[in-house]
């Protein structure tokens, strides 16, 4: 789709030298998911994966578990005037005999607990709509601090446009002795985790027992619930998680990583599966 | 309140020792935003600012403009089975009068273009909603590089929370020579920003012509959008903004600098107001 970036003057400023130039911007875009045929959430995202992007986050919500209960996913056409395709909303259509929830986007998440609405409802939530139990595979999974340590690393060397604008996320997958299955970039960190969960929902690998998420930035209950809806064990940050991010984790039964920078990290959650000496 | 951070038991790995301490970690809990008891919309954020978190997002969504355009805002009682309040839902409640929107969370923001749904329509729907056009103030703003240089340093000097947690988005509002004039923190950018125009809001400063915005990640659509409802002329970014971003900032008169760090800086948009030499 050639849209994942775009080009726009700017003006640098460097130790007083002023100079104009044309400089790489990260693409953002409105894109619309739809399940069969009814609205249902608008982000802004990165163009492209946007079926995978729809596919990831219906996944997250407790919709979707398997490819199998995906009957496809559309581009609606016509939305403008002169019938051309913006590419900006897409459609997911369930399987016949898959019932349609009834999702009013995350309204209805977090009110189903005793509280009302607070972070045990949101813990909860998670847990009422999971698909699995988080497992480790068919071995258990023991990860030494100097694996992790190279994994930021090797996310850097995959990110194929970080290095252009600064601007992107990214999430990666990465098997437990450290081979990267794949990474997805978008403006938004919580729609590179989607389009990571939704790809592997595409390719028959839900539940994603047995893998390690990564990601760029910081881990927030947003992160750790798409990593949970996903039956991943094993979420790692660059940076800080939140204290509900880690108690979900600890919920879930995740190990959840934090800072992990150079050689140092903190282990917030699952501490089972690393390695401590 | 107290609920701006939590500790937690963390396991720390620092060139192979192993140590477990408690930890500080940025509180995250879910808000719920009535309007006139009706729900609108659930935000992960830090406790804290509740009700300038709530004003200020319905100032983005285009349905307050002014303090006498609020009646009251509560915390709705009663949510827990035991009768007592979690904290996380607010009532705002618009004054006699002032008309109640049909507003469906983002819905029907994107939608009012010919285009259906794309970038331009994201562009078109904050021009029909904004109350205010960006204005400099009662003298035009030409800032100095080497004034927003200074701006982030000042900006981490009054965070609270940050050293300890390292989990906190930062939003600021500076006066044009670079007066810190107020600051707040949350886990989500957004909800930082919307804590400051709600209470720009309830204190009768809106629009905040001749005021510049600082933020301490990127430079995204949603932030640049805020910072136009609010009539907010100059934003700066310590890193990269989307496409989008720069779109709606050129679009609506207000300066765009991103990358700020050190003596470098980036202005993608509104130069007229940067002093170039």
């Amino acid at each position: 789709m050639g849209r994942v970036t775009e080009r726009r003057r700017v003006i640098r400023i460097r130790e007083g030298a002023v100079s104009t130039r044309p400089d790489t911007l990260v693409a953002e875009e409105p894109l619309e998911i739809r399940l069969n045929g009814k609205p249902l959430a608008i982000t802004m995202r990165t163009p492209g994966d946007d079926f995978a992007l729809a596919a990831g986050f219906l996944v997250s919500e407790g919709v979707l578990g398997s490819a199998e209960e995906l009957a496809n996913i559309v581009y609606c056409a016509g939305a403008t005037e002169d019938g051309s395709n913006t590419y900006n909303v897409v459609d997911v259509r369930l399987a016949p005999g898959v019932p349609v929830p009834d999702i009013t986007l995350e309204r209805n998440v977090y009110t189903t607990s005793s509280c009302g609405l607070c972070g045990k409802a949101s813990l909860d939530a998670v847990r009422t709509t999971a698909r699995w139990s988080i497992t480790d595979g068919p071995t258990p999974i023991r990860l030494e601090p100097s694996l992790l340590s190279v994994l930021p690393d090797r996310l850097r060397e995959a990110q194929r446009v970080f290095d252009r604008t600064g601007g992107l996320h990214a999430a990666a997958l990465f098997s437990p002795d450290g081979e990267l299955l794949d990474v997805r970039e978008d403006v938004g960190r919580h729609n590179a985790v989607d389009k990571l969960v939704g790809r592997a929902l595409q390719q028959g690998l839900l539940p994603l027992s047995g893998v390690i998420l990564l990601v760029s930035g910081r881990a927030s209950f947003e992160l750790v619930q798409k990593a949970a809806m996903a039956g991943i064990p094993v979420l790692a940050a660059v940076s800080a998680p939140s204290s509900l991010a880690v108690d979900l984790a600890a919920e879930t039964g995740m190990t959840l990583v934090g800072f992990l920078r150079g050689s140092s990290m903190n282990v917030y959650a699952g501490e089972q599966r690393v390695a401590l000496g």
